[in-house]
């Protein structure tokens, strides 16, 4: 069987859809939240500060959608929803976990690099 | 000295600005196509299908600004110029080429999971 070769530098290669979803500082946040085990919506939206209720929403949505992330209602008073990360979600804990360090690691360089930059 | 403690997930902490524009698929993009060395503007914009030239010549602009990217005019006629990776710039490549890989390697899960969940 021909193996299609998925390719996100081509624009009509469906593996860019899923490189839009992924390559995006919210979801990087939810998943990095997200490694500790479930949370609930006001749990994860304590984590990733600052995000809208709204954006929150649509982006669990979305990584529901792509198989990222199960959304898990149990039936008890008063009702209980959790969020957590499938197993194909965990597999882009480290690469996105991997993000989040580089920003925390080089951000004096990048602010010194903003610094002569405005100055020029 | 008192080391700062960036931390990504808090919203005042300038570590989630730099996130902000690595963690893009754009960004992704740009950095893959870099990766192999110097290449003036049209060779990026054939490098990364789809891009409009506009969100290129942003997108460049703001990754020079951060110090990811270098410009270089050179004095010839005709005019050419070339983008490439800085140093900082170079120690993004291996963290969004392992996107990239993801995005390809995990999209026939990804179409199923979508072809699951809409069809709920």
């Amino acid at each position: 069987m021909a193996q299609p070769e998925w390719n996100v530098m081509l624009a009509s290669c469906p593996s860019r859809t899923s490189l839009a979803r992924i390559a995006n500082k919210w979801t990087a946040m939810i998943v990095i939240a997200l490694s500790g085990g479930p949370l609930r919506f006001g749990e994860v939206r304590t984590a990733v500060e600052g995000i809208s209720g709204k954006v929150l929403a649509d982006t669990l949505r979305d990584l529901e959608r792509d198989g990222v992330v199960t959304r898990t209602a149990y039936d008890e008073m008063p009702p209980r929803v959790e969020y957590q990360l499938t197993d194909l979600g965990r597999t882009l804990q480290e690469p996105l976990a991997a993000l989040g360090r580089w920003a925390e690691q080089h951000i004096e360089e990048v602010i010194t690099a903003r610094t002569a930059y405005d100055s020029r």
